[in-house]
C-alpha cells in the first residue's frame, strides 16, 4: 500500500550533530566539541548505584508494576520545593508534571496548544528539537533575530504583528547553543512584548543551575506576575542524563491539560528512573553536586577558552558563557564556512555548523557550536590549539 | 493571561476505571476487578534485580549518559528475532522501533499520520487511551459494531464510504475490554476490508504472548502481504509493566518516519529500563517465563468464571477469554446498569462500566470490564461470589 503521510510530520532540519558524530565516530584521535552530553566525571555515580542497590531490593513492586499517571509524587515534592525555595516562583495556581527528560516536553507543549499556521516564536538559533518538534505540529517554528544578550525585544514585536503568534519559546540561562545569558533588563523587556499580545513563554531551563561565572539572573519564571510562564527543568544536566527525568512548572489551567493529554497519548513513565532521582536528591546535598559541576564545566571552559585566545584568529569571534555547556564561535563574512568546517574535521575536530539550529526564516549562518563538557582538559586543549591554528589560516591572524 | 487552548487537546471520555480506583482505594476488604495490572507474581522479580545489579554495577556509564535515539540495539535485535521466528512475521522492508511502552504508540501512531478530521477504526468497545489519543489528535475514533467474534467487516466497510478512513486500530487477542479474540477467518476479512479501501492496520498486541487456552491465531502481521500492518507488542505483560518497554514493528517507510518525529517531539527513552529488559531476555527463557504468566492468569480466570458460573444470574453473558486479563460481563436490558454498579461499588466489588471504553459514536452500553490479574484466587472466588449473588438480586436466577 501507499502510505499518505502529513507533511508536518516529515519537517526537520539537517542533523548535522549526528553528522559530525558519525563522521568522527572510529577515527582514532576525533576530538568531538559537537555532542552535549554532560560531563561523565561529574555525574555522581556512587550515589546513583546506591540509590538503585536500594530500590531495586528494598520492594522492587513499586518500580516493576504500573505506577501513577503523573509519576513519582515525592520527586514531584522535592522539585516544587526547590523552584519555590532556591527559585523563588511562587507556587499559587500552578501545577507541576513530571515529563522523560525535559525532551518530552519539546513536543508536549507545542502539540497541546498549537493549531496548523500558528507561530511559535524562538531565537534565530535555538535547541534543534525545539525546532522541529514544533513544525511536527504543523505550527512554524519562526526564528527572531538576537544580538549578544538573546532575542531582540523589537524584532519579537514585530513579528507578532502577522497575528498568529501562540508562544515564544527561550533557553534564557546559557542558551543552546549559543551560550548566551538573557540580562534581566533584557528578560523583562520581552515579557512586556509577550504581555502586550497576550503570548505565553515557555521557558526551557536545563542548564540553569549549571552557572559558573557571574551573577545569578532570576528566571522569567521568578517575576511571571501575570501567570504566562510556563518552567521546564531537568536533572540531565545536574545528575544523569540517561535516566531521563524532568520536569514543567505553570498555570495549573494548561499543565493540567498537557498532563491529561500526557497521559492519554504517551502512556506513563518508567518508575525506577523517577525514584533514583528521588532517592538521590534524598541522600545527597543537591547543591554540592551542583557546585560540581560547575567546578568542571568551568575547568573545561576555561581550558576551550585560554587555548582559543592563545591560537585562534581575532577576527574571529566566540561568546564567552557564564554557565552551561556550549560556546558560539562566529566567523567573518569573507570566510568559507563549509571549507572551514571540512577542513576541521580533516583535522579531526568535530564542531557543529549554525544550519542545524537554525529555525524557519534563518540562513545557514556564519557560526559553529562548541561544546566542552566531554572532553578532558588536555584533548580540549590539543583541539582548540588545532581549531586556532585553522582560523588563522582561513582568516589569518 | 486567557490560554486558548485547542478543544481536541481536552477531548477524552470518562475516566471510570480511576474512579473505580479511587473510589476503592483505602476501604478496607475492597476488591477490586477494575485495575488491568499484570499479576505481581508472575513478574520473574529475581533475574530483574540481577540484571539491574550486573547493568549498575559493570558498566554504569552506559546506563547514565545519552544514549542511541533509535533505543538499544541488543534489545531490538532480540525482539525482531522474535517476531520473525516464533510469530513468523517477514523482515523484508520493515523497521523496528523501541517505545515508552506500548502506551507512547497509541499517541505517537495518530499524530504521525493524521489529518484532523480523520478517521480511525476501532472496535466500539477498545482500549481507553486507544480512543483518547486519537481524539487528541483531531481526528475522530470512531466505533465499528462487534459481535462475538470482534469488529464485524461488513460495518468496518460500510463506515470506511465516508471517504474520511485513515486506519483500523484494532487488539485482535484478548482484547481489551472484551476479552475477545479474532479468529482467522475474521481478520483474514478485515484485512480484505483494509486492503479494498487502501487503510492501514495498526495491530496492539500487548496481550498476544498471553494464551492459556484454545489454539494460536496467526496475527495480522504475519499474513501481511500487502505491506499494510503495523504491529505493537510489549515486554509491559509478560516481564513488568513498570519498567515500560514496548516495540512496533512494520513497513520501514511509516516506521522511520514516525521514529524520526518521536526523536524530535518526545526526546530520548531512559537506557536503563531498555537494558534490564535486555538482559533478562539473555539470561532467563522467555518461553518459559511466558508459561509461569499463562498459568498464573489461567488459574485466576478459572477461579472467576467458576465462581460466576456457580454464583450468577444465567441472564447475564460473560466472555470466556482464551488469554489476556480480561473478561466482559453483559446484563439484560431491562436492569438497571447504574445502580447495579453503584450496588457493586456498596458491596466493595469494583468493576469497569462499559462507558469507560465506548469510541465515538457509541453509547454507554451494558457491560462491565473484569480483570482477574491482580486480586488472589481466594478473592477473586470471593470478590465473585458478591458479584454473582448481586445479579442475581438484579437479573432473577
Amino acid at each position: 500500500m501507499s502510505f499518505s503521510i502529513p507533511e508536518r510530520s516529515t519537517l526537520k532540519g539537517p542533523n548535522f550533530i549526528r553528522a559530525v558524530f558519525e563522521r568522527g565516530a572510529g577515527i582514532p584521535g576525533f576530538i568531538s566539541f559537537g555532542i552535549g552530553n554532560p560531563a561523565p566525571e561529574a555525574i555522581p555515580v556512587k550515589a546513583i548505584q546506591d540509590a538503585f542497590d536500594k530500590l531495586v531490593h528494598e520492594n522492587p513492586m513499586l518500580l516493576l508494576q504500573y505506577g501513577p499517571m503523573q509519576g513519582d509524587a515525592h520527586l514531584a515534592e522535592q522539585t516544587l520545593h526547590r523552584l519555590v525555595n532556591t527559585h523563588h516562583m511562587n507556587p499559587d495556581g500552578q501545577s507541576l508534571l513530571i515529563s522523560v527528560g525535559a525532551g518530552q516536553l519539546l513536543g508536549l507543549v507545542p502539540r497541546t496548544v498549537c493549531e496548523p499556521g500558528d507561530e511559535v516564536y524562538m531565537d534565530a538559533y535555538t535547541f534543534t528539537s525545539g525546532i522541529n518538534a514544533v513544525r511536527n505540529t504543523g505550527a512554524i517554528a519562526k526564528g527572531i533575530a538576537m544580538d549578544e544578550f538573546g532575542m531582540i525585544p523589537e524584532a519579537l514585536d514585530e513579528a507578532v504583528k502577522s497575528g498568529k503568534g501562540k508562544y515564544v519559546y527561550l533557553i534564557p540561562n546559557f542558551q543552546n547553543p549559543t551560550g548566551i545569558t538573557m540580562p534581566l533588563e533584557r528578560r523583562k523587556a520581552i515579557y512586556e512584548v509577550a504581555s502586550k499580545h497576550d503570548l505565553f513563554i515557555y521557558e526551557d531551563d536545563p542548564y540553569g543551575e549549571i552557572r559558573f561565572a557571574g551573577d545569578y539572573v532570576p528566571t522569567f519564571k521568578s517575576f511571571d506576575t501575570e501567570n504566562r510562564v510556563l518552567y521546564a527543568g531537568s536533572y540531565s544536566k545536574t545528575l544523569s542524563a540517561g535516566l531521563r527525568v524532568g520536569f514543567m512548572f505553570g498555570p495549573k489551567e494548561v499543565v493540567d491539560v498537557i498532563q491529561v493529554l500526557k497521559n492519554n497519548c504517551d502512556g506513563q513513565m518508567p518508575l525506577v528512573t523517577q525514584r533514583v532521582v528521588s532517592t538521590v536528591l534524598d541522600n545527597v546535598s543537591y547543591d554540592e553536586q551542583i557546585e560540581e559541576v560547575r567546578r568542571v564545566y568551568k575547568m573545561k571552559w576555561d581550558a576551550m577558552y585560554e587555548t582559543f585566545q592563545q591560537y585562534a584568529s581575532s577576527k574571529v569571534h566566540i561568546t564567552v558563557p557564564t554557565g552551561g555547556m556550549f560556546a558560539w564561535m562566529t566567523m567573518p563574512e569573507d570566510v568559507d564556512c563549509d571549507a572551514f568546517f571540512e577542513a576541521c574535521m580533516e583535522h579531526k575536530v568535530g564542531i557543529v555548523p549554525s544550519g542545524a539550529f537554525a529555525a524557519d526564516g534563518i540562513p545557514n549562518g556564519r557560526a559553529f557550536r562548541l561544546s566542552y563538557t566531554v572532553p578532558t582538559v588536555e584533548t580540549i586543549k590539543e583541539g582548540m590549539k588545532i581549531l586556532g591554528e585553522l582560523t588563522v589560516q582561513f582568516c589569518g591572524k
